[in-house]
């Protein structure tokens, strides 16, 4: 097999060949592939984690990770410096704190775990949850502008279109304008890269946007979506127990399996308007 | 809406009301979720990381999980402890290892950052690469079997039946007969608990299976087929640049996009038999 690799070198895809076979026949084709790479994320120099993603939108990336996290809020960031090794396969970004802030003390607790759990009555959601309160009222979404978000998100996922392999989260307008997409390897990623996007053009709380995501919806998404005031979550797929336990307590929408034919409302009905 | 959720208490799933719009018109209807909860995984006692899984083979996920790593080695682990908390949504597992054993002392590595990268040269594939060699030759799928696997994966899938919303892993035998299937929302966590529930039934190294995953093929989930000795991965979806790159360089042979018609052979095409 040919190894004839280009290097990303901090692109989102990656040309190579593979071996295709189709109803028994085989062929040697080029492919292009949804590229992954480490990025270290750190925040004033020290390291807080690495996390494999598609290059692009590295400091959105680590702005959204330490915001999600809890570890920073908006206001406390100054700049963030962004490095690429002249070889190797990651990047580092640097998240910088303006003078006399400091990070919230606690965020080590998200690397290592709870040292300060009983012997087995506080692995509990507490243990993993960001403090963050409710999302606001409003807004609503017209079922039909609703059903027609995954359309726009789709025909706008570039690099989808060539690997198949990349989740993506879109952040709309309640009329269902495309603001902001982000695609990565990583579905928390694109979600990250959203929010940093918004926190660094200091948008901030979202609270009168909806944010679409391509596949499932996890505790930790809707987490993160909380943290950015975004009260309105629809995803292609399922969500997970947690997920929509979360968004009940703290007055979120969340919309699974948002087809073309309908969807389903796990929490928050009166934000999906006409119901 | 209704809330009445049943508490998952360590199942799989959980029923709870939701609002369904079809074609315009809406109903409340039952439905099921796929759970999801923390499960703290403990080494001699001592916090290691804290995944959200669905609840579950939590022994097997923590064994997994820390083979995974590069933290523990198969024929260094004495027993598991489970325990659950009378209220609240966690579990947690603790590994313990047999008398005299130490775990690799690189492991915090895995959770804080590499703080010995230099300013931008480290941080590369090496700073979360886990130190396992290549696999070694064989074995063979022939070309129906192996497009058989998906049909026979998704076929046993209970869970996903009643959710839409995990993601599986089985393993397989080179004759396409399913030996091991697990279920997670976390696409590492079902394979991890393949893994484990291997190393627990003392089969590792894996060096004549199969495995196939549901979604995509990242990095990390051929460095865990790599730490089991699994010589061949299948995949439904795409695989990312590095997952190609860690593939060819340790012998292993990578199929993505399974299904009924074909598939493509990322690395390795001499496993795929017939070709």
């Amino acid at each position: 097999m040919a190894t004839t690799e280009e290097r990303a070198g901090g692109r989102p895809t990656e040309r190579t060949r593979v071996v295709r076979v189709r109803d028994g026949v085989r062929s040697e084709i080029p492919d292009v592939l949804a590229a992954e790479e480490p990025l270290e994320i750190r925040l004033n120099g020290e390291p807080v984690a690495v996390t494999m993603r598609t290059p692009g939108h590295d400091t959105e990336l680590a702005v959204g990770f330490l915001l999600g996290e809890g570890i920073v809020q908006p206001r406390q960031i100054a700049n963030v410096m962004e490095c690429r090794p002249d070889e190797g396969d990651g990047g580092i970004a640097d998240v910088k704190l303006g003078a006399g802030e400091t990070a919230s003390g606690g965020w080590q607790r998200n690397f290592y775990a709870t040292s300060s759990c009983g012997v087995c009555g506080k692995a509990s959601i507490d243990a993993v949850r960001v403090a963050a309160g409710a999302v606001p009222d409003g807004p609503a979404v017209d079922r039909e502008v609703l059903q027609g978000l995954p359309e726009t998100l789709r025909a706008a996922q570039r690099v989808f279109d060539r690997t198949g392999g990349l989740h993506a989260a879109g952040l709309f307008t309640p009329n269902g304008e495309l603001e902001v997409l982000r695609e990565d390897v990583g579905r928390h990623n694109a979600v990250d890269k959203v929010v940093g996007r918004s926190s660094l053009d200091e948008r901030l709380p979202l609270n009168d946007r909806v944010l679409l995501v391509s596949g499932r919806v996890s505790f930790e998404i809707v987490q993160k979506a909380l943290v950015a005031g975004i009260p309105f979550l629809a995803a292609i797929s399922a969500p997970s127990t947690l997920a929509v336990r979360l968004a009940r307590e703290t007055n979120m929408t969340v919309v699974g399996f948002l087809r073309p034919g309908g969807f389903n409302v796990y929490a928050g009905p009166e934000r999906a308007a006409g119901l």
